[in-house]
């Protein structure tokens, strides 16, 4: 069910971000193509994903989800491109393919994620769906504050200041939280907007939302040393190499795999407070730590 | 009376800047530093004024237009950052101080051009104002198509493609209509939204933001050629050694002139079909063409 769920929800976000792209005009072709394959690389769509099944949980139809399932997935495919180039992670490869700086240029691969963080609240504020304008006002103030200085962007800066230094478990937390965290609860969080939900169902999905955040990161972690490079599509070891602080250097593998299995359980007992079926995300908190990529 | 109002605009923008990046939490104190260092790099504040000058004249109160004038100067202030970069045009001066990645480094003139766009969407959608959803909706759609594929960052992109290249006068306007004229157009049309002007007015404040916009453009390749490094704040003659193509390059130093006079004649005579004194936006238009810097 899972897997099926997840394959649709793929096919369904890249189509809507093709289709957002390709109706860009042709004035500058090579940024189009760049933020393109920045946007359509492939990937698991685990944040769209989480919108389409919160949002469905609480009976919004999938129409008024695809603008905020595109939107936070350029705000991700944005930081993908970014964190890439050379004066941060300087990645070469991501998900099997070259990164944008790479099959295009450093110059197209700012100005493209540049131009798909903007997109996203482009998409927010404009795209057809039966939302009202309350509702894509606080779409908009929950994806700044998840993405900014105050979230993901924050994060990503606290990560390269940590780079090379020793940093404790409440530290390494707290950067995760952020940098990975703030967009994964986001997409509960724009779920929530669209299905106008009480406030006691909000508190459990975001309880949920940011378990699965936290675990999501640590099953990262664990992978960069269990995975190979075929599987994870990037080099193994990347963060031993680079010298970053891990759960599993924190906690030594075993802890780092027990710290995953109880942030499920924390997942799973939150959605055990709704008075729904979520069975589709319970499957899919196990699926963020049983993943091999 | 412009100076006076340029030298208040400033100060007053430069006030809400500093509010908002100051109350942000010091978790990421060196990007916290470069997003300062970014935005209030000094600067004539040509887009805060506008959005003032012409919401003023509609008879909106100042603070309404305070998200707007701080949003879009945010957005100014990333893209100046970006383009900056060693992979952009790899400036180390701007207003005759250190460009941000030179006064920090590169990763984070990256994270802090990123975080001050988002900032801008931040702002728009939860600055303390009187302005209803519908109407910061529609501020977050305007300044969303402005500054991104369609606007300005397209507009860099083209600029990017056309360095060393020989393009005409059209490609080299609808080049400037995107890189600086979108933004531009933006801020008069942000105090339209903010004053719910009517569709007569609106048509003659968009034509006077055209006209001034590139303007404005015309003057600073004008300037490049005939002012001093000291007077810019940047190296003279930058356009010239980046092989850029510009106004006068293509009409003659003369033709160049003669072109901004024609346009700031535009731009007064869609002044002329409003039925107000708009006196403050004739000599702001007069002086974009005779400044210095």
């Amino acid at each position: 069910m899972l897997k099926h769920s997840l394959a649709l929800c793929q096919a369904r976000v890249d189509a809507i971000l093709a289709r957002e792209i390709d109706q860009l005009d042709d004035g500058a072709p090579r940024l189009k193509q760049a933020m393109r394959h920045g946007a359509l690389l492939g990937g698991k769509r685990i944040r769209p994903f989480l919108v389409y099944a919160v949002g469905e949980l609480l009976g919004v139809d999938k129409q008024q989800l695809d603008p905020c399932a595109a939107a936070i997935e350029c705000i991700h495919a944005y930081s993908l491109i970014h964190d890439d180039l050379p004066a941060m992670d300087n990645d070469c490869l991501r998900r099997g393919q070259p990164t944008v700086h790479i099959a295009f240029d450093e110059a197209t691969a700012i100005l493209a994620g540049d131009a798909l963080q903007t997109l996203a609240f482009d998409i927010i504020s404009t795209a057809d769906a039966e939302l009202d304008a309350q509702q894509r006002l606080q779409m908009v103030k929950a994806l700044a504050q998840a993405s900014g200085y105050a979230g993901m962007c924050g994060g990503q800066a606290i990560d390269l200041a940590a780079t090379g230094q020793s940093i404790d478990l409440a530290q390494l937390t707290r950067l995760h939280n952020l940098k990975t965290g703030a967009l994964i609860r986001c997409a509960a969080e724009l779920a929530l907007i669209a299905a106008k939900a009480p406030e006691s169902e909000k508190a459990a999905l975001r309880s949920y939302a940011d378990a699965i955040g936290l675990a999501f990161q640590v099953q990262d972690d664990i992978l960069d040393i269990t995975a190979t490079t075929e599987e994870l599509g990037k080099p193994q070891g990347s963060d031993l190499n680079a010298n970053k602080s891990t759960f599993p250097k924190l906690l030594g593998l075993a802890g780092a795999q027990q710290t995953a299995d109880n942030l499920v359980a924390d997942a799973l007992s939150a959605l055990a407070k709704l008075p729904y079926n979520s069975q589709l995300l319970a499957e899919f908190a196990r699926f963020i730590i049983e993943r091999r990529v």
